[in-house]
């Protein structure tokens, strides 16, 4: 992706999680919200993925490429490297699925040692840290974190900066986020 | 309400039913957007009704009024004035409960010998007709028709200019539908 290819209406998919009960084992809801830049939603997608599974990454590039926006869309967002717990991404393999550049939210800079401590009881704690590691460096911008993949930092940064016209969060994460809470807690609730 | 309070970033909730499939006893997805005017979504409201049955009203007010955003909501807005089948919204009621003005939002002009011939195995098909006839007047505005209860119809038209931002619809309601459909079947699809 260039610079001039940023525009202030980019078509880009912010992905969020839904809340779930924790131990459970269940599918959990997962949200696209595709957004013209921080503007406004053009579409909504969802699919299910499994509470501490692997199949995140494959089930969120089938509901992007299947989608009618998949021509339009320019870039991924998501809101951290996991969904449905310890699901985690694998953004390089996103990448080379969908041919879209992904960039990875975080509010906080995650804490290496945090995980490997939450990961200690999965029997694939290795394969889990090892994709959570390939995401690569994390680059602050304003009070957010990112890392991402198949797009500079300089424009992944431009991209958040953007899209962020209602919070310090880009405007598609923010409204993902609201929908996966509101339809399963009957409100949206938390932050980001 | 008077015409000095609906400014650009009126409060409004527009509530819309989800896909379901027909024939089989139910319970239907109802979303509730909360917008600034037309201009962007502050939180996501749902909550489940009857298919065919009649406890949308009571079930639509009871999720705005235990809602953070009640305090700050200024009017409602339905697509149509039935969800989930025939399960008719009483307008008049749904002011009362909630105290806040509705619109009733319709893309064409309803034909009362049509929805007079769909009601006619309903064994309560009376009640659900007075629900339909006292809902009043219907009035164009640009290329679709309203009704409206708590509000003059000149204010409401004025709402609904205020709020179409993206589309004939306001964004209220479209997003409302493009959040229901994208959940229950994967992609947000059909005109409202």
């Amino acid at each position: 992706m260039r610079a001039k290819e940023i525009k202030s209406e980019i078509r880009i998919i912010g992905i969020d999680d839904s809340p779930f009960k924790k131990g459970k084992k269940q599918k959990v809801l997962v949200i696209g919200a595709v957004f013209r830049g921080g503007k406004w939603l053009e579409g909504v997608l969802s699919t299910k993925v499994t509470l501490d599974g692997l199949d995140a990454t494959n089930k969120i590039a089938n509901m992007i490429n299947k989608s009618k926006h998949k021509g339009q869309l320019q870039i991924i967002m998501i809101n951290g490297i996991a969904v449905a717990g310890f699901n985690v991404i694998d953004i390089k393999k996103l990448y080379e699925k969908t041919g879209l550049p992904v960039i990875v939210l975080m509010r906080k800079k995650p804490k290496m040692n945090e995980i490997k401590k939450a990961l200690k009881h999965f029997k694939d704690k290795q394969k889990r840290l090892n994709i959570i590691e390939k995401a690569g460096d994390i680059y602050p911008c304003g009070k957010v974190y990112f890392q991402c993949y198949g797009i500079k930092n300089k424009l992944a940064e431009k991209v958040i900066k953007i899209s962020s016209t209602h919070s310090l969060i880009p405007e598609p994460i923010r409204v993902a986020h609201m929908i996966g809470s509101g339809v399963i807690l009957g409100e949206s609730k938390g932050r980001v």
